[in-house]
């Protein structure tokens, strides 16, 4: 791996993240009633890596226009899905990338709603792509859905004080992360037509995934709370089982990296294929 | 309008009810994580009138099968938005038809979810049409959206102690369930190739959606806590603006009969016309 395609990978990252919020601008452009589309855009606009937008568009390579709409929606159901996890009822979180969350900042009702309504324009948006458009909503919803996202949720919060097998939590983590990050790239080929990269693209993005889960565990434990954006440790307090309590740490390193390495075979001769491998590489790297 | 096409709305609101049962069960058979399929169960199976899943029914009058998909995915959207009305940062009511509401008997954190599920189910169900499947997804997710339902109970949660004009009032219930009425029907229309009666049955389905909003503000006045399967009287301690604050009693009685009857108007020649017919009246009559 060389440094070269990490830094291609990051220029591109940093390329989304200008680009995308232009579009999810013009999706959630102020309508009536105000105050729900100002708490909308006050949780999808102006913060995150754009991580999944990102991916979005590498399944479409060199085609990314045919993308944005796929893009769009997995950033509004990841967004979504940030303003649930903050409520009170879930993880009570009261900020979120340095700023209030959005249930301190518009109340827990309209949070509530947000959350509802940035889920089904996600829906709406991605609906607007120009090929596959059915089939890629189809794999949204499932990816989002109780198989999916959701899905993985709860098995997060029954996973509370208890210690998880090996298989459970990679099923856990597959279905609360994976399958989003997964359908993020699948629903980018779709949209340009690349059928006959699905196959790849879901090997790489299932192990990238993997690869994103353990460094978050492993950040919780190495981490610092200035460069994480927000405190490390938090795991262990909660007493929750995670691929360094499971495995120890030197271990969970050597998973990330087979995860990464897996991936990387997966991405060879896809389109995009250097951006791919330097993305695998960012993410087993990643201080926060 | 003669007591027959009562008679027979009635009936078909009956087959409906326990038609409906079969296909909402098969699509939400337990899987894992079964703690959050049993809460979707919970919410979506054993009670409800079904008005939208017959609505969508009725607009595929005679071709009923094509509209399985729509009829389940529009009881989804309703389940999940009853069960998010009810938690504690919204309506906070502990009771829904007479049973513990989805959070008492789940917890907050998996009636959330369990919602969050639901909605997402209703798209992947909706995109099983045979016929125009995208359209109809796309009608549904503008009509439970910001645009639509969610928008409206935004709307009705800052109406709260606040006069609104009868044009706020209008705007409010068309969005908050005007929408979803409207849109069962246009789905119906739509899985049964009926494109040339959209028209028709948006109005038919805007004036059941406002005589249901009004006949419910009057039995909010003068309805039984027995017959009505909950407590009357909740919206004038909450000082909110109905269509019985704003017009008095009898006036409000005379909007729900005009809207009926527009709703008639448009319903005449369409298939099914007679039960059509029938459910505007029973809307009117209705005690629960």
């Amino acid at each position: 791996m060389s440094d070269n395609n990490l830094d291609l990978a990051l220029l591109y990252l940093q390329s989304v993240v200008t680009q995308i919020e232009v579009h999810l601008k013009r999706y959630l452009a102020i309508s009536n009633p105000p105050l729900l589309y100002q708490a909308m855009q006050y949780a999808l606009l102006g913060g995150g890596k754009r991580f999944r937008a990102a991916l979005a568009f590498l399944g479409a390579y060199g085609e990314e226009e045919l993308a944005i709409p796929a893009a769009c929606a997995v950033e509004m159901v990841h967004a979504y899905s940030l303003i649930h996890d903050d409520l009170p009822c879930m993880d009570n979180d009261d900020f979120r990338r340095g700023k209030p969350s959005c249930h301190i900042a518009f109340g827990e009702a309209i949070a509530l709603l947000a959350g509802d309504a940035l889920l089904t324009k996600a829906f709406e948006t991605v609906m607007e792509l120009k090929n596959n458009s059915l089939m890629a909503s189809l794999e949204l919803a499932k990816a989002a859905g109780a198989a999916g996202m959701v899905g993985g949720q709860v098995m997060d919060l029954e996973a509370e004080n208890k210690k998880l097998t090996p298989a459970e939590l990679g099923t856990l983590h597959a279905k609360k992360t994976g399958a989003l990050i997964t359908v993020a790239l699948k629903m980018g080929a779709l949209s340009a037509k690349r059928e006959k990269f699905l196959a790849s693209l879901t090997v790489y993005g299932e192990n990238i995934g993997l690869a994103f889960q353990i460094t978050d565990d492993i950040l919780d434990v190495e981490g610092k709370a200035s460069t994480l954006g927000k405190t490390p440790g938090k795991d262990v307090i909660l007493n929750k089982s995670t691929y360094t309590t499971l495995y120890g740490l030197e271990k969970a390193k050597q998973l990330a990296k087979e995860a990464c390495v897996r991936a990387q075979k997966a991405a060879i001769g896809l389109p995009g294929e250097e951006i791919l491998l330097g993305l695998a590489s960012y993410i087993l790297s990643r201080k926060s």
